[in-house]
């Protein structure tokens, strides 16, 4: 368990170190303690060499055509790559959500993978998100084509969530413009995204509008595209990966799809939900993977501090330097404890379908807070310790860099901080979770959340304008005071006390 | 909660989009004004491509041998690099400081500069950072051959400062180890310095450590170390380029001296005074370039804003969005006024010595809380425009991402916000320049400012860890305040239009 | 006037240094001189450095999507690039073919350009393989529109020639399966060049197959493709730019034509002579090319090997290397004179329409001949010229590396050696081109050209597959029988004697 | 003319891709054949794509200092770089050279290492070559220091040898300045190794000249230099890597001594023949691997030219082709028969000391017409193998470009053809050595070879300034009528199945 004693003497470097062992000092040793100790060794001691090198090699080539002139759009990472990707598969990030009936075996195995590449997590995010919707709207011939592929424990296929289109990411409803008809049995879908994360998956899940549907977010519905087509051929082409500042252990892409054969998930009339519910999946993803990458800064900062000497000490020594310490630790737990709230409830509520309790509306409350949250903090916290280390933060050469350009990436894709402040307003006003909020965290509930739930029922009352435009500060103190009130919750104690 | 004044209805993009007319709106029209203006239409038109370019290019090459062996060190820069760094001297943004008598057209070029390239500014600066020492100490034959040199309208020698070395750059008392050994008339340097920028300058001035001086900070003087030795070999070398994450319009190298030629600036027992009168300059052109640069940020996402369309209307019309720019234009007209009003007052004293007047120890203190506030400003508004750009943000292909790397070099280099907070602390201890910054800007003073000082007044009877461990909220009150009062203080007005 | 005396003893390095003042050792000083000496004037002084600089940053960026999301596929050179480019379209690359009356000027320019950069004169060549056919087969609306343009003197429109797809470039009657299609009074054109170079180009002559057009090479025909269509929208995609190993001054990039706007030129059933004439331009200026790139790795080399010294002198006076130098001019001798050669016989036949000349015929052979023959020396002069430097010639750092990777490629675009060889021994066995060529250079006929001649008679007694087979070493030494032969009738003397 | 012969209807595509096939067929199954197998599996499984991505990834980094600022000079390749490094080590590529005793398993095995990644035998060339002098020359408190860990099958150390200095490598006699001082048991080395292959290598043997040595080539002495002092510390820096156009899976360096600690091998006055005795070793290895390589090209391209379709027929099936790639397949034949028949004459005299015995100068003549043959073919043919593949061939996504890349780095290094040509030339002059080689090969001798061998007698008599400038037509004649003499004494036969 972390301390930080009232004299500040010691933060224990060890622990921040290891995301096993800070994982235990939080919550406990939980069932699959062995299982992230061991594959945080495993990244310790190899996945952390080729994660660096991954990163410093940029985009990866795409090789469009073979030497005979056949379409085939193979992404040239480096072999070890391929060795990094599947650790994760094989222990379990996927299958174990199916095996253990439970999705928070797959978080913790996020929160391991992204200590060391918090990008490496999309891969398993995105898999994570199409088997889900698959198991529970596939039927039984699509599971048995296809999910058994995802949950081999060995090169399993990977999925894809490819949603947003050129016009932009956030209005679904306006944005896109992939067609789907139906041919037979299977839907043909035309169209270009943008951002396909994992570029190059056998299965994604695609959002498109049926011929005929209604304009707007009514109109959409989720399919299914598989890699390859029935005959063999390719069933999408990669136009390109996109070149991006981090994340480079995902192939980020823009894919084409032209007549592509796809399978219907649910009622085309529900798309909206389903497509809502994969993003769920990876808001949450997106959040424990930045407590996850924050815990890595932190630790490397203080590992700076600690053998960097100025003015005749270490300057974790010089006090306002272990003051800011000592706040970001804070933050760290509180941090911690929003995500992993987050991901608790979504893995009760993920089977969940329409009408949607009061309980789910609480879920999205706390994942829009979650993502919002962990993901500002992480970027604050790469920044800092960048400038901790100095002229050494902005080399190349060492990792600081690299996770500020990380962070910025959670912080921006599943939606900005902008986005998700709306959101958790639309879920307060609709459905006053709020109100559920507060109720739910009573065990700790503080005098302070309980003022602004009630600031927040006054604000409600404002012009929707002037509601919009005046939310900013009042959603940073509820998940403030939301986090910190959780993080009383949790079992252990990370922060200095 | 904040409000949007109605008359805030139309942010005007174009004055945003031209550093030029944004300083007349703040300013007023200066002498240079129409020099200003046609720099900065040429980087409009071409300066910026070529920029563009050099940064797509990464860290240029050094030639370290030509063909025959022979030492050379060159830097591989596109010959365009060249064209557009001699615009700026041509411009005037050295030979005015003398000509003009005032350091105040220097600091304005510098701003227009950092609006299309900040890292163009830092050879601009530490060329202006050699020249000011060498024209306030140097002896007539100093002058006489070198400072000529430095002002030269075409091609000018260019300066540099090199102080750092690999231990770190805050604690140069205890971190240089360069010594220098006097032989003749001359010294001979030798040492590594690890952060050198503007490497391959044909004068730098240097801190080192004469033989028999005392430990310590005080037993550091300034030397002037040119390119060639007076026989016409390399008098430093470059070991190699920094692959840094931004500001490659300036090499920053590792610089070898070995028994390199030296000449003395001042007094070898002043030489830590020398060396900080040096950095005062950086850090106020830091200042007015993160004022600049937070400028273009906040310009090219307005443009985008207008343009992109969520939800039936153009983002910047959602209100959220529209409030937070409004609140980041009162903060750079806020951080504008910082850093001009320490621009004027270095333009005021840098030509003091030992004793410092009361008026110079405003300057310091004014100096700290604007190179920490408006870099601060810079990366937390560089951070948010990629934001608001969405997933385009991240691109490598657009200049988004480009200005938050720039600025977190802004952040970090001439010393971390850290570094600022402590030196300001030092000066209010030593100096209660606190007082005379509120007796300074009286006119606009406001109940807020006099508060803080009140309690900076508390603060300082606090034990020494106490008052550096509890130090930064106070200080970024300070600073924020400050800005805001010295704001009311200009002619013009920007938030609104 | 280049000599080197039976002693060895003085090769001329500052002739060789200057491809104007070698050619007209050469051919004299022919009208156009002073533009050519100020032009490479302006290579040596600016232009060389820019090449650099383009050929060091590698393949181009295309930006796709403006942040808009409108498709634009820009090619992000530095802006320096296009100065570069259009320097040579000023100088009269393009516009003198025209207003001179003469191809001549325009193959003048291509070699001063390819001494410094072989890449950039494909843009050049593709131009001017645009503007013929469109001034020789284009109707009088077509010119007024389209060729005006190209022969503007400031920033002219570029062309581009685009008939390879996927499955190869010598068999294009099998291998083009770009379909067009009429549409009103134009046509529509579909399909994807694999090899486009100079993408980006405003105008491109296209080989397609008309529907209902038959198989085979009688089934092509050629199309004018302008990049903007008539309402302003991109008549074609660049889907990327291909990573060559050198002429990074030349934009090849993977075209993909969707119903784009297209112009016949001439009849629809003469198109394959059409696009034979098209490679025909192409195939001269690769080889004039070639001739230039190899004087200046001899330059190169030379120089190098006049300041080397070892074993107590200069390399260049060891007699083995000097020996090779001195073969090596007497080649370059021999290779510029069946180049040139092959310039004065296109400049006689281009106008020629089916059923050609025995003139025609006897320029294709020759033509043949220099493409295989200069491309071949090119390579080898290029490889020879690296060894000379020793382990240097391997470094990315100095340019002789690069003259190899250019070289290869002039080797392999517009057909390789095998494909000249086959095409050379075709127009023999058909045309009797080799009695043509014979009486043609009777003037320096040697008693060798003529035996070779009549060993050709008797080769082609041979059953057809022991004629291809065993062709190789014959032509071989046609090409240098042929390229000594005209060697003797050029007007200076560049070889050693 | 030469014939196609009907038996070469069928080249065996299989053999060809197999490097321990191909070796097999040619001198059949040696003693460790198997491990050849397994070694080249494992290459063809997995080896070569982490051969693909370091050349992809182009130069690497070097760390000089770590964040304490301790200087450090770690060489960042992927880890599977070191994956693949050590699995040529364990498969014995070192310890084998002295279990087995013989040399041969090591060059077998660089065969195959050389046939995927030519520039990965380099290492272990080096390794060789600094583990066979200390073995020879080292006593035993040496040999028991370091000899061992050259040997280790896991994580060996690695050698390197490092003789070139600034001014060039051919003439070290002149150009070595790297002064060697003694100081107390052992010797102080300070100097600048310019082209320091496998640098990082823990242990390499170094050329300098010890204060007061005569000048010239007799001056200098060969010595064992350490990583790191006995004291831990680093022994020598490495300033940069230099950016090679190939062989990018060895780190070639720019190496600084400064007061290295280093251990004389055998007596100083013996320096240069212990020089020579180690450029023995890795011109061998350099022949050998070329050979590979030129195997591995030609199997590229004649799958390639199997599957490409042209004008009706496979390309492979177009008779001019064909005869090419015939007579490629006959020297390939004889160029392993010349590197092949110089390791096993280099493994007869390798222990030899002054006074050499005859046996050794044939050796020295065959390992110089080895050298220069086998990297002359080895360029020839990875340049027509890209011509083969038309314009695929110069696109970096696939190898062939890369082929001609790597062979044109083991054209020179290890002395240029130049070089070789004058060095077979003096051991002609002072040994008579063509008469001993024309009664080693009687068995195969041929009455060209006698016919060369007379010439070269004549040759003798000219003037020495024309002996050296007209050698280049003889000793190409005889380096490729010695290959065919002794092709014909290989068991198997490779040209025709």
């Amino acid at each position: 368990m972390l301390k930080i004693p009232d004299n500040l003497a010691k933060i224990d470097l060890q622990l921040l170190r290891s995301p096993s062992a800070f994982l235990r000092s939080l919550i406990g040793a939980t069932e699959i303690d062995p299982v992230l100790q061991e594959y945080g060794a495993w990244w310790k001691a190899e996945g952390q060499g080729i994660s660096d090198a991954v990163d410093r090699a940029g985009t990866p080539w795409v090789t469009m055509f073979d030497k005979g002139g056949k379409r085939v759009d193979e992404i040239l990472y480096a072999p070890e790559y391929w060795h990094m990707l599947h650790r994760g598969y094989r222990a379990g990030v996927l299958w174990r959500a199916f095996e253990q009936k439970s999705l928070l075996p797959s978080f913790l195995l996020i929160y391991i993978t992204s200590f060391y590449d918090s990008g490496l997590s999309c891969p398993y995010t995105v898999s994570l998100s199409t088997a889900l919707p698959l198991s529970k709207y596939g039927d039984a011939e699509l599971k048995e084509r296809f999910l058994s592929k995802l949950l081999q424990r060995e090169r399993p296929w990977q999925g894809a969530t490819w949603m947003t289109e050129i016009k932009g990411g956030s209005d679904l409803g306006n944005n896109v413009e992939t067609s789907a008809v139906p041919d037979g049995g299977i839907w043909r879908l035309t169209g270009d995204k943008y951002f396909a994360s994992n570029a190059g998956a056998e299965l994604a899940v695609v959002a498109a509008r049926p011929k005929g549907s209604p304009a707007g977010v009514r109109g959409l519905a989720l399919f299914l595209v598989p890699r390859y087509k029935e005959n063999g051929g390719l069933n999408y082409a990669i136009r390109r990966l996109k070149d991006k500042i981090a994340t480079r252990s995902v192939p980020t892409g823009e894919v084409e799809l032209r007549d592509s054969e796809a399978y219907l998930l649910g009622k085309a009339e529900d798309g909206i939900y389903l497509i809502l519910e994969v993003l769920n999946v990876s808001r949450i993803a997106n959040s424990i993977g930045s407590v996850a990458l924050t815990q890595r800064a932190i630790a490397d900062a203080l590992e700076f501090a600690e053998s960097r000497v100025a003015f005749g000490r270490a300057i974790i020594d010089h006090p306002l330097l272990r003051q800011q310490f000592t706040e970001r630790l804070q933050d760290l737990r509180g941090g911690f404890a929003l995500a992993w709230e987050a991901c608790k409830l979504l893995n009760e509520v993920w089977k969940e379908r329409r009408p949607y309790s009061d309980h789910y509306h609480l879920f999205r409350l706390i994942a829009h807070l979650a993502k919002y949250w962990t993901a500002e903090f992480a970027v604050q916290t790469a920044k800092w310790c960048m400038e901790v280390h100095g002229g050494l933060g902005v080399l190349e050469e060492f990792r600081m860099e690299r996770w500020l350009r990380e962070a910025m990436i959670l912080a921006i894709w599943e939606g900005t901080a902008h986005r998700q402040m709306l959101d958790a307003l639309e879920v307060i006003e609709r459905k006053h979770a709020h109100h559920s909020l507060l109720k739910y965290v009573e065990r700790s509930e503080t005098p302070e959340l309980r003022k602004i739930v009630s600031s927040i029922d006054e604000h409600l009352r404002l012009p929707a304008e002037q509601r919009e435009g005046g939310w900013e500060p009042i959603v940073a103190n509820l998940a403030k005071a939301t986090a910190g009130a959780l993080s009383r919750q949790l079992s252990g104690d990370v922060s200095a006390r």
